[in-house]
């Protein structure tokens, strides 16, 4: 039996409600499924079985109906049940247009629809796919609305994901570590070797496809000695395995790839993109790889960044490179996926013309065109590196011709490294509903990765992923609400993330009103609690280098890294303006650039990240920042131990396992937090001097 | 043939002026030994041999004359040669007093006597060992003299060294790594096993040899899984194999241990030292050690200090840990060296009454009297941690009934990690010449360890090795000299820094005078420059955490290491007065404690230490603490750009192999300079806002 901490969020909790549950038992009692077997729907059935085995306590009927679709008046013998059905291939919509009402009724491929229909006589749920990977998602549908309990008189819902892409990205290594993982090892490698027990990879495919994730790179970004040699015949077999758990899931591998393999593994002299040697041996290797894995996605790809190889040293740009792997994926129909994490890791520190932000708009927007259409680019919701806080990356709506793959983080590298409760989905709504001015007002990031705004048929989200063999896949148990928060938001990036902090909660910990209440705005206030103790204002940064986790304020500020915040005697901030900084500001569309240019407009939460001001100066809130930072943080502290006491108050009320786990993370963050707040206030009274007006202890 | 790097200061450089080389050929071509054939022997002759065909190009004579010890007279078939031979065991001066000369003539165990006697008829060298330990150490250095290009009417020397105990502490670790290492791995072990190719083990013997280091820890203070079974059947052997190759060039082979052992690996249940069934473990192995290496020299322990175990964990104290342990060793001769670098490494910054430099001397002193006579206190040199400045620790001298061993760095953990040059004799040399006053005036720190002061049998001096297994040893070939200027030094700690670095230099680049004056000059100067670009007037730290490489002004100040430098935007220094602050200054004898504790009274160099001052505070030099900062900062990057420029001269004076890898040193050390003169700078001109006075560029 798994434990509670290992189902997460597919638990199936029996229901309790005696009426409730007559109720489902009357509908989910017989499954009559339209349409030939696949291992889709033999998935499908397998979850809903299993979901009603512990949600019910029944083991549904089953009748299969054959290939040939029957009219459901038909089907005058059943008096109530569930009646699945797969939409016939050419009635497909393949290319939902925004706001496409012109068919109503027909479902793209990934969509579906599940309709209650019930009266005296019968009680019946038809769920219908627009194929069968749609049906499989909307049995995971039916399975969320039974564990919340939802009625069947409400069952009556069309979906349709407005994202294409849905991705999640591994950075697990052949030795079994994950960059930036915080909950444990790989669940697929361990040293060297993939794992041989799939059972993990299994339920982690089940819990993807049950929040619609359609895609997954599998090895870290950066590819190391053993992960180089993933795309040859000495260890495709085994990728192969890997690739067909999940394709019973409706997801489809990718991998990252080494683009200097064709030096290091294939003997070739040369990564030159315009070698004629290289481009055929990416396509060969490109053959080799279809012929184990013939629905392969395709490469994801790291370079010329962070030391990674890349184009740059054969004096080619990204388009020559990311075109020649393009090349060879084409025939077999994959893509590539292209990162613009590109910016100079050596920067002297001394030099303050160099700005970092920058770097990702002046490497790729002169690009663009150039792209094949199989290239997406991949850009970070920010433009430095899932800080806290940062702006919406100006990247996004300036390539208006290039494909588009906004990257998330829901590893919480520098959100609390799931030590910390942080729920990020409202961090990643502010991001999807940036309107960027691209194309006028309204011209929001989610148009833009969805590709409707600029009509772009290969586009969505990816997010590294936060799991690993921890008992509890993430860590912090409430971080799982991240990885199921992410997958539910690009699915539907107009859902609120108190609805999806509901949902998850109902599934995680069940009904219990008062649960649901604690818990929710437990998740709903944990992101700006993370923030208030942590590095001020938007300047970010201000941890300990390499490890990200704590409080350094200088860590970074004397590095190559490029993330500094000049703080002084005087004041903080990176002046970022077009007038007097950077001219970072300039990379944006009116009205933002003015908006970031213009101290008074500038939004607080991301002062400091455009401008230098002193510890003096007013916010709009009224208070001067030497005094926000104060107050910030010693709320902040103050906040996280009330975290710790809210969760106590539901000892009791949620299974003990789960119970104790995150109690014992709260009471760590609460300590933590301390640390950061005396850090921080510390700093900063050392280095202004201005006391704090309510006479606080600052050491 | 080995490499110039390699041979280190034993090149053996070809002797080029022909009058003297004939005088040396004319005396060393043949050889008498009386005596009889030892291990020791056969080292010293096979050392004057190898060093008589590089020097000098010949093969000489060996004559020997058997067991008994004939007349010098006697030998009057030989008109001209080297005579050894070793001073009968009766005769020998056991414990030499100081200033003793009651006994001219005799030797003690470890002493030689090396004399020309030459007239018209005959030229002779005669070298006579206080037994075969000192004929070898005679050897050596008669060969030191060759190489210095000595000339033999200068021939007359009579060496004892002064301290007893002269050792040298490898912290390698069986996989490979050496903590604190910065000169490649380990030469002893490779991942967790001992290397079976023992040359280059030898080739270090001969080098610590030939500066007088009796005694040799092998493995690291913190002692791990596969180490703490050296102790074993398992391991032993391959122990031996190590102790024999040392035993030739007498220096006895001692192991670090883990106090934990019996717990981890005896099945005991407990490390309670205090326990029947632990003390009964230890003397079983150290049975089973001496069955093994009858001269087997003891533990070296560092117990309960940053998470080692020890006997704290069961209440009892650092006495009876050391005791029990050396219980078990005594029967067999053996001692106990019981490290004193214990002090909280959980400290809260927030927490200032706490003071870690007080730690060592609060632990220890109420245990005077009380640790047996095989027990040995090693004591490092100064109360934190191997600082580029610190006073000198108040252990010393505090003890009067206590073995005590002083503990120095070789390896360059806090200047400059052999990437920098830093020649450190002049700082031992402070170390050896303060006067405690713990018997009033004359208490040098050098008369405690050498056990002079308090009549100690057992003590000396030990030092954590900088060797690994780069081709030249120590990293930065300028290094080797602090190695072998630590043998040199304790073997008679009134040598001077400069006759130390001339006779390195020497041995090492030849008797090219332009070369001596420069690299004298250089090593002269290092320490100083090292100084003055890194943490100022003695408060040390200032450096990356963990690596301790590169200036990172706060990277520990918000820590758990109790090392803090309390800069605000108003002063700097950590007040350790009596008066005022942690009250460390009393735990020194008058008049130093009161010395230290007026503000007037303390030497600028340590200033704070233990003081915190205002920027605004002027220094005896009439500088203001701030501009002393911003000078010493810029003219030590300018110092150490101009060591490179000196460097260049030598180019065709020295061995290419040579020039080229110090060359490449200090081009690094000149650019890193500059990084820590503008973070050091930068960093206390935001935080003071006083600018420089002479108009530099900070950033």
């Amino acid at each position: 039996m798994k434990s509670t901490l290992y189902r997460a969020w597919l638990q199936y909790s029996p229901v309790q409600d005696a009426e409730l549950r007559e109720a489902y038992r009357r509908v989910l009692g017989t499954i009559v499924l339209e349409g030939r077997q696949s291992e889709l729907l033999d998935s499908a059935i397998e979850e809903l079985r299993s979901g009603c085995r512990s949600l019910l306590d029944i083991e549904p009927e089953l009748l299969l109906l054959g290939n040939e679709m029957p009219q459901l008046a038909s089907n005058e013998g059943i008096s109530s049940g569930l009646q699945l059905r797969v939409q016939p291939a050419a009635d497909n919509v393949q290319d939902l247009e925004e706001g496409d009402n012109s068919a109503p009724g027909k479902l793209g491929p990934e969509g579906f629809r599940l309709q209650y229909l019930g009266d005296s006589l019968q009680e019946r749920v038809i769920l219908i796919g627009g194929s069968e990977k749609g049906l499989l998602y909307g049995v995971f549908h039916l399975l969320r609305l039974v564990a919340a309990h939802e009625p069947l008189t409400a069952w009556n819902v069309t979906e349709e994901p407005v994202n294409r892409l849905r991705m999640i990205n591994q950075w697990d290594n052949a030795d079994g570590s994950i960059e930036r993982g915080y909950a444990g090892r790989s669940i697929f490698y361990r040293n060297g070797r993939f794992t041989n027990d799939l059972t993990r990879v299994k339920d982690y495919a089940r819990l993807l496809s049950s929040v619609g994730i359609n895609a997954i790179s599998i090895n870290n970004v950066n590819v190391h000695e053993i992960e180089t040699r993933f795309i040859t015949r000495e260890y495709l077999p085994q990728v192969a395995q890997i690739a067909s758990v999940f394709r019973k899931y409706g997801i489809t591998l990718y991998l990252s790839i080494n683009f200097a393999a064709p030096l290091h593994i294939g003997g070739v002299g040369t990564s030159d993109p315009l070698n004629e040697d290289v481009r055929r041996w990416w396509r060969a290797a490109a053959d080799e790889i279809y012929s184990h894995i013939p629905d392969f996605g395709g490469f994801l790809v790291k370079a010329d960044s962070e030391h990674r190889p890349g184009p740059f040293a054969y004096g080619r740009d990204h388009a020559d490179g990311a075109n020649m792997l393009a090349e060879a994926l084409e025939p077999h129909g994959g893509i590539v996926i292209w990162r613009c994490f590109v910016y100079n890791c050596m920067q002297d520190w001394r030099d303050r013309s160099t700005d970092r932000a920058k770097a990702a708009y002046d490497h790729f927007t002169p690009l663009d065109g150039r792209f094949m259409d199989n290239v997406l680019l991949q850009i970070k919701n920010g433009p430095m590196d899932f800080q806290v806080r940062e702006p919406v990356s100006p990247l996004f709506g300036s390539m208006k011709h290039t494909n588009q793959v906004l990257e998330f983080q829901v590893t919480q590298e520098y959100t609390g490294q799931q030590r910390h409760v942080c729920y990020l989905v409202p961090q990643w709504k502010d991001v999807l509903d940036f309107d960027t001015h691209a194309g006028g007002q309204g011209s929001y990031v989610k148009r833009i990765v969805s590709g409707s705004l600029h009509s772009m048929k290969l586009s969505g989200i990816a997010a590294v992923s936060n799991i690993g063999d921890d008992e509890n896949w993430t860590g912090h148990t409430l971080a799982q609400a991240n990885l199921y928060g992410y997958g539910r938001l690009i699915w539907n990036p107009d859902l609120t993330s108190e609805e999806i902090a509901e949902e998850w909660t109902r599934q995680t910990f069940g009904n219990d009103e008062a649960v649901i209440k604690t818990v929710c705005g437990m998740l709903m206030k944990s992101w700006p609690i993370y923030e208030s103790y942590t590095s001020p204002l938007g300047v970010g940064w201000m941890v300990t280098p390499h490890t990200h986790y704590g409080p350094d304020v200088d860590g970074y500020e004397y590095s190559r890294w490029g993330t500094y915040h000049f703080a002084d005697r005087d004041g903080i901030g990176v002046d970022r303006t077009a007038a007097t900084g950077t001219g970072y500001t300039a990379q944006y569309f009116e009205p933002n650039a003015r908006r970031y240019e213009t101290l008074e407009d500038c939004p607080d939460e991301l002062l400091l990240f455009f401008h230098h001001v002193p510890y003096s100066h007013r916010l709009k809130s009224g208070k001067t920042v030497i005094q926000h930072i104060y107050d910030t943080h010693f709320e902040g502290a103050d906040a996280a131990a009330a975290l710790l006491a809210e969760w106590a108050s539901l000892e009791g009320r949620v299974d003990p396992a789960q119970h104790a786990q995150v109690a014992a993370r709260l009471a760590e963050q609460a300590e933590h937090a301390k640390h950061w707040r005396d850090v921080i206030n510390t700093y900063f009274f050392r280095k202004s001097g201005v006391p704090d007006e309510k006479g606080r202890t600052i050491f």
